[in-house]
C-alpha cells in the first residue's frame, strides 16, 4: 500500500502579515487559487493514496487548521508532535506508525508547502520512485532539474547514468554563487526538494544503521501504535528525541541513496519575491493576488497582495512588495525582504 | 443674538480613502485628535452662541452624521439642503430664518471642515467684528495673515489704514505663482477662509440689491420660515434658486464690505499634502494619523494615515502619502496628489 505523508509543521513569517505564526504558509491561499498550499498538496496525494492512507504531520497547534481545510481526511490521520524536533523525530514515528499495521508500506513523503505546477509530470515521477524502491532496498529523493544557479537550495549530486534513476553521491548544503554555477554547469546537480519515496522497513533499517537513538524511542513505542495508548506514549517520548533533520539523520550518510531527476514546475515559495518569480504578471511586471479591485499607475515590478474586500490604488513604486491584510499593512522593497525578518522582531506576538 | 452657521454641505473626495461621499472630510477626525472638524468647529462656536442659536447647514444625506456627532445640538438646528446649490441660497436660507424670529439677528459665518490652532486669537477677531457690524452697516469677512504664496486659495485686497479693520478693494481668484509672490509682498493681501460675519436685516439688503432673482425665493418663505410648513417650501422652491456662491453672489459686488486680518493658525487641511503641512513629524519629517503600530524605515517625508487596528511596516519610501483603511488602501507620491482624482474615476461608486 502506498501511504502519503505530508509534512505540514512549519511556522514560517516569512509571508508576514498574510502568514502569522497561529497561521503559517502552508495554509495560506498564497497564489490565490481558491486553494492552500496543504490542500493542493492533498489533492496531489489523492493520485497515490486513498484518504485513509494519507498522514499528515503537523504541530498540535495546527491541528484544528488541518482538520478545517481537509474535511475528507480521516481525524485520526493527524498526527501531531508535541515539540518542535525537526523531520526525523516526526519522520520515524510516522514510518513505525505505519509500519505496525502494514509490513509492506510504501511512503512517499512530501512537504505541505510547496507549489508544484506540472502535476501529471510530477505523478509519473512519483510512480517510478515508488516501482524503483518496492523493487530494491533504496531510499529515493526527487531531485529538481535546477532552472538556475539558485544559491537558497541544498544540492543533491548524482552519478550520471542512462537510467531514469541515479544513484546520490552526495547532499551539499546551500552553495555560494560560484560553486552554483558550476553545479549547474556539470548538469550533475539536482535541487533538493525533501520529497522522499521508500519502504518503510528500509528507512527502519536505516534509522537504525544511523541514528540508533532516535531509532530506540520510536521502535520501543511499537507495541502502543494505533493503540489507545499511542498518544499518551507520543506526549511522554517525543520530545526526547534528537532534533535533527531526516537529511542529516539518514540521507547524507545511508549509501542506498536514489535520486529521479524531475521537471515538475517546482517552486517552494519560500519568500514574496520567490512568490513574484512564479506568478503571472502584468505589463508591468506586477504580480497581484487579490480578487479585490488594484489601480496602479507608473508602478513596475511589484508584488501586490491585498484582501479581496479592499480597493488598492498604487502610484510610482518600483520593486516593492505590498501587502495589505486586515491588520497589518506591509510596504517593502523587494530586494531587501530578507531584512523583514528583523523589523518583526519589534512587533508584539500577537501581531506575527 | 449671535448666531453661528455651520457650512457642513461639502462633498471632498480628496482625503479618500479615508473622507467618502457618504462620510465627507468635515465628519472625520483627519487630525487623530479625537473629534472631527465638525465638531471642533462647533466647540469653538460655544464662545460665541449657545447650542439653541448654532446652526448647520448640510446637505440632507448627512443630517444623520451631524446629529450623531453634535448630540448637544437641537435636532431643529440642522438645516438640509434639498439640492446642492452651492452657498448663497444656503446662506440665504438661514438668513431669512434667522431674520424672522431675530430682526437684529448677528450672524458667524464658518466653515465645518477647516482647522484653527490658535482658538483664543480666532475668538478676539470674532468678537471685534461682531462689534464692528453691530455698529456699521458692514460686511465683514475674515482674513488669513498668508504665510507663503500659495497659489490654492483665492486672495482678499484691502486697503491698509492703521484701524483694526480695513475696507475691502477686490476679491481675487487662485493667482498664479508670481502674482501670489506680489500679493505676498505689497502687504495688502489675506486669504480668503470663507469666514463671515454680518447682521441679517445687512446682508438681506445685499441679497436685495445684488441677485434679486435669489432673494425673490427665499424672501417669499418669510410667512412659513419657523412653522410647520418651513419644510415644504424648502423642499419645493430651494432647487429653483440659482447655484451660485455667496462670494460671486454678494462679496465681489458690494461696495461695504471689511475684513479683519487674523494671524489664527488657520489651514484648510485641503490634502493630505495640506495635513502633512501642519502635522507635527517624526525626526524623517514623516507625519503619522493612527493609533496602531507604525515601523518606519529609510522613509522620509511621508504622509501616513493608518486604522486604529493595524500594524504598518514601511521601508524606502519618500515622499509618499500611505492611507490604510478597512476597505481601501493608497500608497502615491504626495507631491502628485491632485492627480490622484483622475484615478478615482475608474472606482465603483461604492469605493467613493
Amino acid at each position: 500500500m502506498i501511504y502519503t505523508l505530508i509534512m505540514a509543521g512549519g511556522v514560517g513569517s516569512r509571508f508576514w502579515p498574510k502568514s502569522r505564526e497561529k497561521f503559517p504558509k502552508q495554509f495560506i491561499d498564497i497564489m490565490g487559487t481558491g486553494k492552500s498550499f496543504i490542500q493542493m498538496t492533498y489533492d496531489r496525494s489523492l493520485a497515490f493514496s486513498q484518504p485513509e492512507n494519507i498522514l499528515i504531520l503537523t504541530n498540535k497547534d495546527y491541528k484544528s487548521l488541518v482538520a478545517e481545510q481537509l474535511p475528507d481526511l480521516p481525524e485520526n490521520n493527524i498526527l501531531t508532535e508535541p515539540s518542535r524536533n525537526n523531520t526525523a523525530p516526526c519522520i520515524a514515528y510516522a514510518t513505525y506508525k505505519l509500519y505496525e499495521k502494514d509490513k509492506d508500506a510504501v511512503m512517499v513523503i512530501v512537504p505541505s508547502d510547496h507549489l508544484i505546477l506540472k502535476e501529471k509530470a510530477f505523478e509519473e515521477k512519483i510512480n517510478n520512485a515508488v516501482n524503483f524502491v518496492t523493487e530494491n532496498e533504496a531510499l529515493l529523493t526527487l531531485g529538481i532539474d535546477p532552472t538556475r544557479p539558485d544559491t537558497g537550495y541544498g544540492y543533491i549530486h548524482f552519478e550520471q547514468n542512462e537510467e531514469s534513476v541515479k544513484r546520490v553521491k552526495a547532499f551539499k548544503e546551500k552553495p555560494d554563487a560560484d560553486t552554483a554555477q558550476k553545479y549547474i554547469e556539470s548538469k550533475e546537480y539536482l535541487w533538493n526538494a525533501g520529497i522522499f519515496i521508500w519502504k518503510a522497513k528500509d528507512v527502519i533499517a536505516a534509522f537504525e544503521k544511523y541514528t540508533p537513538e532516535l531509532n530506540a524511542i520510536f521502535q520501543s513505542g511499537m507495541s502502543v501504535y494505533n493503540t489507545e495508548q499511542e498518544a499518551d506514549f507520543i506526549e511522554e517520548n517525543y520530545p526526547k528525541s534528537p532534533k535533527i533533520s531526516i537529511d542529516y539523520a539518514i540521507m547524507e550518510k545511508a549509501d542506498n541513496v536514489y535520486t529521479i531527476p524531475a521537471d515538475i514546475g517546482w517552486s517552494d515559495v519560500g519568500t514574496w519575491a520567490s512568490l513574484w518569480n512564479v506568478k503571472e504578471k502584468d505589463d508591468n511586471q506586477n504580480a497581484v493576488v487579490s480578487n479585490g479591485k488594484i489601480i496602479t499607475t507608473n508602478t513596475e515590478g511589484c508584488m501586490i497582495s491585498s484582501k479581496d474586500d479592499s480597493v488598492v490604488v498604487i502610484d510610482g513604486l518600483k520593486d516593492f512588495i505590498v501587502v495589505n491584510e486586515k491588520d497589518a499593512l506591509l510596504i517593502y522593497p523587494i530586494h531587501k525582504e530578507q531584512e523583514i525578518k528583523e523589523v518583526l522582531k519589534s512587533l508584539d506576538n500577537s501581531a506575527l
